[in-house]
């Protein structure tokens, strides 16, 4: 396993954090979803991107279309992470070459009806020659401060939730299709004021990790409660990655009557998994046994 | 050569400019060194992408210190080159499995040292597995609305300047150690309100008729008055891409006035080259044996 390996995606981060240099404006720099950033009075300005590669976050030969609606897709996701909605993008593109226009105009023709569904708009980008198809997105959005939402913000007593099935992400190819939970994350900022929420890249037991370390809590997961997509494991639903599902917690006053409400009016499922914890770091599984210690394992592409 | 070869990078932005499901507060799109969007009542928002990869815009072993130091003076140079200042900027790594930690540390210092001088926030990014070293950043900028300048709004009667000396700049390293000419765009804007500008990233002819096509303008560029680079011969002043110069346009009386101000207090060097003429897409070069038409060629990674 070499150096990169051995610190991890997080582990870098937190090493690179101290150059960040950040202005009065920043408002949050690196590490959580999105940066935030001072816009006017009453809103904030997200700043986020993401950059996926081919062999590595699709295949080869994978359809053009998705692989366009992914790239956009996880960008639109940490925006939703963040409690907002996306506004701008700029799109850079690393093509081998002999990539056919085609190619190319599919890649366009996925991330456009993706943007049109969710009204952002392509205002540039960058074509570069690579070895291999590379697509990075950088995404603006927006939120009501009032409605800004972090990781760091979970407290013992809290519920978590998830806003879909997890695991096995790959297989279904919803790593590919999936829509980012921007209406959840409007819905639940607006009405259920969750503490702390991401979305779900590295797996849940990996980005609860991230939630709690921001947070300084711990956790308890009910096995029984997590919900497996089809045909996966728990262990999968677990530690898979790509989900692109919201984490989230709030109060358990606001987590009933989110419950309720959601069951009275038949709207979007939200699947209580287990709750927060004064402990900081800790994170059980709680089963049939009781509750046994587990690591926060991340979905790592190194 | 493939089908994207011989559409260009230009071309295909041209086939894929239909994908950018433009809203009202986009002011400009693809197109131009920086999109445009709504601000506040008196600035408008820059927003820019650029990518770099091993092989085709560094060396594999190039120095990480200068290799990160490009990857963000390209995109204050894209931000300058509206007349604008830069404010914040998000960084995607793509890393060869094995990339020394110590290796991705000097590309952020390499950042971080130009972020500081030009004020530029580093709020945020992404770390991914690639088989070769790619860098994207995304910029942000901030311009005043009186004082944004696109590439199309050359006049015929305009005096042609460039910023520095051109060609040779992969021999000389420039392109990858150059300081962005931001002081020398506002000094511009403040003063001396230019119809058209941008950056040379692709070479003179090239950047020239960008601006020529977009304007519906010709040109003549004077063979004697190209500020050729120690070593670099005309031609190679005149093809070669990366010197990231400015290349602007402005009125005649404007001309006499800014080498009359630069003359008298020993100010930044500006270079007139040529003059705008009417002729859309005519682009001129005049030697000792008269005018010859010259096709605006550009340096090409495709």
């Amino acid at each position: 396993m070499n150096q990169l390996a051995k610190l991890g995606e997080f582990g870098l981060i937190d090493r690179l954090k101290r150059f960040q240099n950040l202005s009065l404006r920043v408002v949050k720099g690196m590490g959580d979803d999105a940066a935030v950033l001072s816009l006017d009075s009453k809103h904030y300005q997200l700043f986020t991107t993401d950059m996926i590669v081919e062999g590595v976050h699709f295949l080869k030969g994978e359809r053009a279309f998705d692989v366009g609606h992914k790239a956009l897709a996880c960008n639109i996701s940490d925006i939703a992470a963040m409690g907002g909605w996306a506004t701008f993008a700029v799109v850079s593109l690393g093509l081998p070459s002999g990539t056919p226009v085609q190619y190319v105009e599919k890649i366009y023709a996925g991330m456009a009806a993706l943007a049109k569904k969710f009204h952002v708009s392509i205002v540039g980008g960058d074509t570069v020659k690579a070895d291999k198809l590379t697509i990075n997105i950088a995404l603006l959005g927006e939120v009501e401060k009032k409605n800004l939402v972090t990781r760091d913000g979970a407290k013992p007593g809290d519920v978590i939730f998830v806003t879909g099935r997890l695991g096995g992400s790959f297989k279904s190819r919803k790593h590919l299709t999936f829509l980012p939970r921007v209406a959840e994350a409007r819905f639940l900022v607006e009405a259920f004021k969750p503490h702390a929420m991401m979305d779900i890249s590295d797996g849940l037991l990996g980005d609860l990790g991230h939630i709690l370390k921001a947070s300084r809590a711990g956790a308890v997961l009910e096995e029984k409660l997590i919900p497996c997509a089809k045909g996966a494991s728990l262990t999968e639903a677990l530690s898979q990655g790509e989900d692109f599902e919201l984490l989230f917690t709030c109060s358990s006053v606001k987590a009933s009557k989110l419950l309720e409400y959601t069951t009275k009016h038949k709207a979007f499922p939200f699947y209580k998994v287990g709750r927060i914890i004064a402990q900081p770091n800790k994170l059980f599984l709680e089963g049939k046994n009781g509750l046994r210690l587990v690591k926060p394992r991340s979905f790592t592409h190194f």
